[in-house]
Parts: structure tokens; sequence; C-alpha cells
């Protein structure tokens, strides 16, 4: 039943995008619903990609100085409270235990929703003098939000992330600190997601709840919908003074430390599906593909096949993901249940191939085959997947870019969110009230100022006064 | 005033056995308490090691076919409930979440305390045919059980964990699986983490809440106490039966699958810091060990011993995990800090050495130096860690064997346990009315069934009516 399932027809994007993601993300076996209302399973061909994505981001934090700690899940309501905006921020949305065990307990916890909160109450006892600094520490865990509504990796009131939390002696160093993760991020988009990423700081009214500022990277989806996909803050010493964490410096003065916080999470998954998949299914990047060639034997029962297959697995092991797909189904059922799952390179592999003294290959995401000899296959197939990687970055930014309007005037401005669906620059006084019209009119939001600045006009295009910066807006997930 | 601290003599041993160890695990910067309570910030020289245990567990996990999941970390209160066992046992320490925001929750949620009920409650939807078993399944989280002693590492609220859950079709593949996982865990302990271990079934009294059999693996420490350091749970259909969760078979009958878990935890570091440390702090076996050569530059200020360190460090790189420990401190005082945080070599290097092409190596656990030419280091580094590692175990081996007594009557028994520390074997007639009276009089538990059984008397230990088994007895963690 669930083999049937598994290649019926998906519901495809043009007809119910939102209908084919959960679709997708059922048929291609990543998440299942659970009893627990908005917190999901995530099963092994979903929980593979976290891990691969788990794997090289940490190696990058690793590179970066990162050093990984863990802290406790819960908050006591007290420590949540010290910093005013945060708990404004996320008060309303934490989820809270009253009981241990049998007891009542004496203060409420909540479970984490982030961690800014209890790092401080670490640093406070961990920082003393200038020569403890700089702490760069991060953590993976779950963190829990309470969403009224929720959808599998991009809303879900539990998701897995990491959290970065550092401190600095300086302004300077806390700020260079936050850019060089933003980079890290948007690098690591592009480079192993194929997701090309907009970088820049948050308008005020989107900013994280408690930062001094808020730098995100925002990727658009193939629906035209804008995704925020990491976000580092900058708390320059606004926690530090709330929670007193102060350091003894060379001068020997006493001084406030300055923070950043970051994160990405498992919604990188819902990015990934949105991104690169169609209507065949899931389309993975290469470099986070668990499985990135499935070989799939054609006459599997002619003697010879099946070794030849397990020999070819063998071989590619040393260099690749590789299964071989042995079960009784036939053929046809097996390649749609490769695209349903979306490994980068389906190799089949048969009698008259083997003859021949070849195979084929057939690329998931241009659905080309091409002919290889047995004896350049690890040659041929990481020739492959090092273009298709590329490719896919290429197309998802091409996709991005002809998805990217201009708008000079607020009539321009309406009618291509009556229209078209993707990102819109246009310039901004840098006004609140300009971005509340223009949420309230629309459901559209600032994403980010671009620090790559562009002069479209001299006038905000909501109110007409002088403009001070552009900013991307879209309707985000 | 971190690093004054670092070298002040801790408690010995002898003294306080379990300052000793409070003094380790906070002076070698292996954890801080939190605000709390009950639960404990893991920083980076306790997380390294987690990270360590968790990659090589892992591999040995997929070798044999398991893989990662992720499942809520809450459970609703009537999916608790569903096996009657399960509940009693946990109900009573588990966290209680109420509201979730600002409004009161219709049904309360509780913290994982081990997630049995939901693998089941997933496995009902997820499991149809013979064709979807086995289900060989585990997951890294934390979970929470409401303790009101707590102790870092080895009993905490919150811990971290791995926890496999596996379905099969037959009552013997369960079986099979238990014990192939408890051999894997044993396996680990020793070649990993240089802790012998003694493996069996619990007895019924000491079994795990809901299942049909336990099996633990054993460790002693060095105090003569012992501590449970992993168990793997036989549930039978137990659970099936509870949450209905059935499969057509092959002969197309509906039958209900078996069922087993098994999970190892952060106590594990515990484990590690009771079995080898010493006087003067944490000593790592070299498999574990996050950093497993400190270099210390001698007279550092001197031209080129700071370079020569780095170019060291560089060579060992490329088989090690090397640091070079360049701060302002003195060589004593970085010699202090490097035994307190158990880096199995110490490398040093001066002007002298550098003159005569060598340096010297001292070993942590013997405090045995060792000169070598430097065209030899990665060789001789390399042959110390496997000694290191090999010797370790066998005398952690040979302190539990010397701590493992016999007792053949009742007066034996308890005068062993008045004036000595470690393992008693003594027959047992399988009332669990013994075990009661030997808990009660003497603070003793019945550690394991052993494998390896021994006929050392005809009659129970407690009660003198006839023996069937012989039992290893002790005080525990």
């Amino acid at each position: 039943m669930a083999e049937k399932k598994m290649v019926e027809a998906i519901t495809s994007m043009e007809e119910d995008f939102a209908q084919w993601y959960t679709d997708v993300v059922i048929k291609a076996g990543l998440i299942d619903y659970t009893s627990v209302k908005g917190c999901m399973v995530i099963k092994p061909a979903g929980y593979a990609v976290w891990e691969l994505i788990q794997k090289q981001l940490d190696e990058r934090f690793k590179a970066a100085g990162v050093e990984n700690v863990y802290l406790p899940m819960f908050i006591p309501e007290s420590l949540l409270q010290k910093e005013k905006d945060h708990v404004e921020g996320f008060a309303p949305e934490v989820a809270w235990v009253t009981h241990g065990g049998l007891q009542p307990l004496q203060e409420r916890l909540c479970v984490r929703p982030t961690s800014e909160t209890l790092f401080c109450d670490f640093y406070k006892n961990d920082i003393h003098s200038y020569r403890d600094l700089p702490k760069v520490y991060n953590q993976w865990c779950s963190v829990v939000r309470w969403e009224k509504e929720t959808r599998p990796f991009l809303r879900s009131r539990e998701f897995l992330w990491q959290e970065g939390h550092t401190a600095h002696a300086t302004a300077e160093e806390a700020e260079e600190r936050t850019i060089q993760m933003l980079n890290l991020y948007a690098d690591f988009c592009e480079e192993v997601l194929a997701i090309p990423v907009i970088k820049g700081p948050k308008t005020e009214k989107e900013k994280f709840a408690g930062a001094a500022a808020t730098y995100a990277i925002e990727a658009l989806m193939h629906d035209g919908k804008a995704l925020q996909a990491g976000t580092s803050h900058n708390f320059d010493d606004g926690f530090a003074k709330a929670f007193g964490i102060q350091f003894t410096d060379r001068d020997n003065t006493l001084k406030y430390v300055h923070q950043t916080s970051w994160g990405m999470t498992t919604r990188l998954i819902g990015a990934i599906i949105m991104v690169h998949g169609d209507n065949s299914g899931l389309v993975m990047p290469p470099r986070v593909s668990p499985t990135q060639i499935m070989i799939v034997p054609i006459q599997q029962k002619k003697e010879g096949v099946l070794e030849k297959a397990y020999e070819l697995c063998d071989l590619l092991k040393k260099n690749f993901r590789v299964k071989v797909d042995d079960s009784d189904k036939s053929p046809g059922w097996k390649f749609a249940e490769a695209e349903m799952r979306g490994y980068p390179l389906r190799l089949e592999i048969g009698p008259k191939d083997m003859e021949a003294g070849r195979c084929v290959i057939c690329r998931r995401d241009t659905g080309e085959k091409t002919e290889v000899a047995l004896d350049q296959v690890t040659e041929k197939a990481g020739e492959l997947l090092d273009t298709m990687q590329r490719e896919m970055l290429e197309r998802a930014r091409a996709h991005r870019d002809a998805h990217t309007y201009e708008a000079r005037t607020k009539e321009e401005f309406e009618e291509i969110f009556r229209t078209k669906s993707g990102f819109v620059k246009a310039m901004w006084c840098g006004d609140q009230a300009c971005e509340d019209q223009i949420k309230e009119q629309l459901a559209v939001t600032s994403r980010c100022i671009p620090f790559h600045q562009e002069h479209l006009a001299d006038t905000c295009v909501c109110c007409g006064k002088p403009a001070v910066k552009m900013v991307y807006w879209g309707r985000a997930y």
C-alpha cells in the first residue's frame, strides 16, 4: 500500500503549490504526522538530510572557531523576563512546564524557544576577564514555539536547529562576528544547498526580539514566496546590561560584553523542497542527498545482473553515497520512486548494458541520460554530480532573478503583487508606518535591506517622501 | 582566577570520592551549574567528549543497520497511559506542560522521559505488512526525568542520550536485536571508553517499566560502586498489544510486532571520570579525548621554539587531535592544567630538545616520559596512544577483578559489604523477597544475572533455599 501511494501522481505545483509541498514531504518519506498537534516525526529519509546539513555546517563552524556546548531546555520564568523586548516577543508563544512529577513547581519553566537568556546566565558566571573573551559557543538542539498554524519543516511547534551565542570585548568584534556568520550561512546555502540568497539587515519592525540589529539571508521559493533561511543578530550590550555580564578589561576597568546570536533550522529542508522540487517529487542537491546514486538493475533475475549491480555499488561507495534497489518491484516502479525521492543520479544496469560494457546514468534534475563505459563510472558519476550541483544553483538563481521585480511607484508595486509572485525591489523612506500599511494592504513584508543597494528612485514607494534605502519586499513563509 | 582554580589541589579520592568527582568535573571544565535546578551546562570540553562518543557509537549503529529519526519531545498524557506498567514507572518523574502560550492546553503533555509510547504511536501508522519490517530506528535527543537528588552526568533532570526503538515480525528476531545491541554497547565501552563491563539480564525487580526483559552492561567505578552503563530491553508484544501495532504476515494473517529499545547516555562521561581519573584530575582514553596531544613549548620566548611547536602541531594534526598551549602561563602551570584536563599525551619541546633533534612525550596515565626523535614523532605518538588505550582497559579490568568478591553465605555477604566495596558474586533463589531484604538491610541491589554463570553454592545467599542463578550485587550510582 505504501508503495502504491509512492508512485501515485502528486498534485501539480501549478494547480496547488501548498498541496504539492505536502504531497512531496509525505510521499518522499520525509515526515509523518503525529498525535502531538503541530509536531512531526522526521523519518529516516528526512533526518538523513538534516544529518548532512549538520555535518557540513558544523565543519564550517569549527573552522570559524565555534565550540559546541549544551544548555538546559528549560528557562525559569524570572530568567526569561530579564530582557524586556525579548520576553515580550517570546512569552506569547512558549510552552510552560508547571509540574515536576506529582508536585507543582515553585516557579514555572518554559521550554526554550531560543536560549539567549540561558547563555547570558551562564556567561555571567563564566566571564570575568578579557582573557575569557571571546566566547564563541553553539548548540544543536530542539526548540519549541507554540505556533497556531503549522506546516512540516516550515513552521512546527518543535523544530531542530543550531543556535550560536557569542560574547565579545568590543562592539566592533561583535558586529564582525554577526556578519561573519551571516556570510557563512549564505555560502553554505549556495555551495551546499544550491540555494541563492539575498543578504542584508532586517528593518526595525522585523528584527529579533531584543536585538540591536538582525541580519538575514532570504531565498525565493518556486512559487515566488520568500523564505528567511537564516538569521544573525547583534545584541550590542543590551542583554549584557540586563543580565550584568561584565569583564575586567586590559585597562583594569569593568566593561559590559557585546553579544551575538545566529541560527539555522530544519526549515532549510523545506527550502530545498520548494526551490528544487518538481512535479515528479523531490530533487536533492548532491551534497545533501543521503543517497546520491540509486542503482536500478534491469531484468534483475537474469544471471549476473544483481551481482554486477552490487559490484558497481561497492566500487562507487568508495566515493559516493550509493544504494541498489534490489526489491521485487518493476523497473518502472523503481524509476518513479527514485524520482519521488529525488536521488540525484539513477544508474541502470541490465544484461544488454553488461554485454556492451556500459551502464546508463540518468540525472534527476534534467532527465538527461548518459551511456557510461563501466571502467569510467566513478569518474563520470563524479562529473555528473558536480555539474548537477552547479547547475541547480544556476537554475535557482535564474528563477530568482526572473521573479525579482522593480517598482518605482505605489501603483507599480501593487500591480506586481496583484499579478505576479516574487521579490520586489523598491525604495523606502525608513518609516515603519509604510511597512505597516504595505503589510495590511498587500500581506507583503520587508524581507531585508540588501547590502547591495541600488538607487531606483528618489521617493518611498509607499508614501512618496524621500527614500533612504532600497528594500526587498515579498510574501513570506 | 579561573586559571588559579585549575591548578589548585583537588580533594583526594581516598579522602572523599564524591567531592573528588565534583572537583574534577568543574575544574576540568566539563560542566557548570545553572539557575535551572538539577540541570547543567555541558561546556566545550565536556561536549566534545559527547561528540566523540556520538560519532563512534553512531558509526557502529549504522553498520548494524540502524536508521536515525526524530520524534516529538512531548507525549500527550493519554498516550503515556496506554501501557500500564510503563506509565506507573514513569508518571511520578515526568515534567508536565500545561500551557501553550497564554492558553491552558486541553490535554497535558509530558516532556519525554523516554519515547516508547511515541514510537508505538508512529509504528502503528507506519507498519502494515511484513514488507515494512523490521524497523530499526534510533534518535539522539535529550530526555527529562524529575529526579530529586542530582549529580553532574550521573543523574540530572535533563540528560542527552540515544534511544533505539525497533519492531520485528517475530519474537526471535526481537530477542536477537536486543542481544546484538547489548553486545555492541559492551564492545563500545571496552574498545572506545576502555571500560570493561559485565553483561546479563536484570532481575524482574530491576527491569525497565513495561519490558518483558531488560539486559544491562554494568561497570565498576574506582570507588567500588557499580554503574549501569547501558540497557537493552525486549518488550515482546506487550507494547504492540497496548497500542494495536499489527501487520499482515506472509501467510496473510494479522500479527502483533515484537519490539525492543536500547539506550546509552551522557552518564558514560561520568563513568570515564570515575573509572580512569586520579588525584591529578581527568585521564581521558585516547579514542574519546578531544585533544589527544597537548604540545607545551618550554622557554617559548626563545627564538624558534613556538615555531617548532606549531610545526609539530601541523605535522601531528594529520593523524591526531592536537593543540599547542601557547598561553603566557609557566610550563609548570601548563603541565598541571594538562593533567587536570586529562590529555593522553603531553609533548614538551624547548631549545635543548631542538638542538638534540628530539622532544619529550609524557603519558598522562603512567607519567612515563619518553624522548622521541623529531623525525619519529608521528609513529611514536601513535604507538603511545595505542598502548595507553590498551593498558587503560587492562588496568580497569584488573581493578574490577580485584574488587569482585564471592560470597557463599549471608554472613560472608554482609561482611564484604561492611568492609569492602565492589561487585559481589553470590547465588540467588530467584525470589524478589530476598532482593528486597538485601536492598533494605545493606542498600545493595542486584546488578545483573551474568551470561557467564558460575556455580558458587547450592543455596541462596539470602534465604538459604535452593539457588537458581548467580547474580552480581553491588551498591550503585
